[in-house]
């Protein structure tokens, strides 16, 4: 079986050129087939600010009306997929950009009113793993943008760790799949205070990581994606850095 | 050979939701392979308006500054295009949505600033058509917007007649291919102020077209892209509307 490993970014290396750069140039050294997912980082809010229009959250996780889709499907689809694209053709990868819309390639529905509305949020129903597999085999590296798409072609936000992980269950059967949730530490901190990585965080661990306080914040959905899809078949799943995407020296595997 | 057949929509068809979906019905009755190409249509100065952004123009054409480009590239290749990929998806088209930097299809370069600086304006360098073809074979169906990038990866805004007809050309030899440039009316139009369509346009009349008046404005690149694209080899070329793009009746043939 083919190998395909699958990186996901988000968070301050989508705001920084030169974060994004150095990831970028990492991202390349990946040999065999991949994937690469990301976020939309700061764009989104600074786009709806100079708008005018309030970016408004709940529980850590945006509330998406109308004009705030609009703008995130322009800032993800648009502004930095294709300037993530455009930087990864200049150093020989490949890169097509995707939403989940294209190809049709992941389906998703509204998330339920209840019981709470988040407006036009989508959680994902189905993934096209074949047509993945095609654009793979044709020497493409699929990028993907957190931009789905409902049966009625309504397009849906949808969360960026969440279309990682489902991607990378979607491919179990067909190939060895590996899957990397990459941000600006090399893995996760036992303590913000501390430069100290958990090297290792199983299944079982998680709820008694999160009671102690040692889990939280935005590193909690990452660590819930990277589980499921660990418990689900995904072969290595780890968080790192930039610095250690290739060799995960250091890194956080989930075992 | 493959038979492919090339379209491309601007104007009034992008803006009205009605006539985009009109549109969108017509273009999934075209049998065999197809790409489509898109226009920005007037979303691109709706939102350069809605930011405080001055849209200039010098002779009909963008002039597009850095922060131009932003707003053309979230408009063109994210909302634009993804609205156009996600309802071609209901109505059973595998539509995929691409700018020329995915794949690295069409490599641009930015136009000379003599004589006059268009700012970040591509005119085309080369395209892989390869790679689109690859695409076609998997069963997708391209639908280009007008971003292209050059070869540092810089983003850049080419014109989408440019683009179909560049796309049409890099074609020939490898499939029969047709271009038909599909806009508000049925065909060229003798004057504004009658509704004869003019039947057919001869490469060689067009500068006398020009002379007499009969052609200018917007139709201008129009026609002359169509007659380049003839001149080099393309099979049927036509300017059309939706309701004829199927069966050409009463539309322009470029002869």
């Amino acid at each position: 079986m083919d190998k395909i490993t699958i990186v996901k970014i988000g968070g301050k290396i989508i705001n920084e050129e030169e974060l994004l750069r150095d990831f970028l140039w990492q991202f390349a050294k990946i040999h065999g087939l991949k994937i690469l997912v990301h976020g939309g980082g700061r764009s989104a809010s600074q786009m709806l600010s100079s708008l005018g229009i309030e970016a408004r959250m709940h529980n850590g996780r945006r509330i998406t009306d109308s004009a705030t889709l609009d703008v995130c499907v322009g800032q993800y689809a648009g502004r930095i997929n294709k300037k993530i694209v455009s930087l990864l053709q200049t150093i020989d990868v490949d890169a097509l950009g995707l939403s989940g819309a294209d190809g049709g390639i992941i389906k998703a529905k509204k998330r339920p009113d209840e019981p709470f509305d988040y407006g036009f949020a989508g959680d994902i129903v189905r993934v096209k793993s074949n047509r993945i597999l095609g654009l793979l085999k044709l020497g493409f590296v699929p990028v993907f943008c957190a931009i789905t798409a409902d049966q009625n072609g309504q397009l849906l936000n949808t969360n960026a760790d969440t279309i990682a992980a489902s991607l990378a269950v979607s491919l179990i059967g067909k190939a060895e799949v590996d899957l990397r949730f990459c941000f600006e530490f090399d893995g996760v901190l036992e303590d913000l205070e501390s430069d100290r990585i958990i090297k290792t965080i199983k299944s079982q661990e998680f709820e008694s990581l999160v009671d102690q306080s040692i889990l939280n914040g935005g590193i909690l959905p990452k660590v819930q994606n990277a589980i499921a899809a660990k418990k689900n078949g995904v072969g290595n799943v780890a968080i790192c850095g930039s610095s250690n995407l290739v060799d995960l020296i250091n890194a956080t595997q989930i075992v």
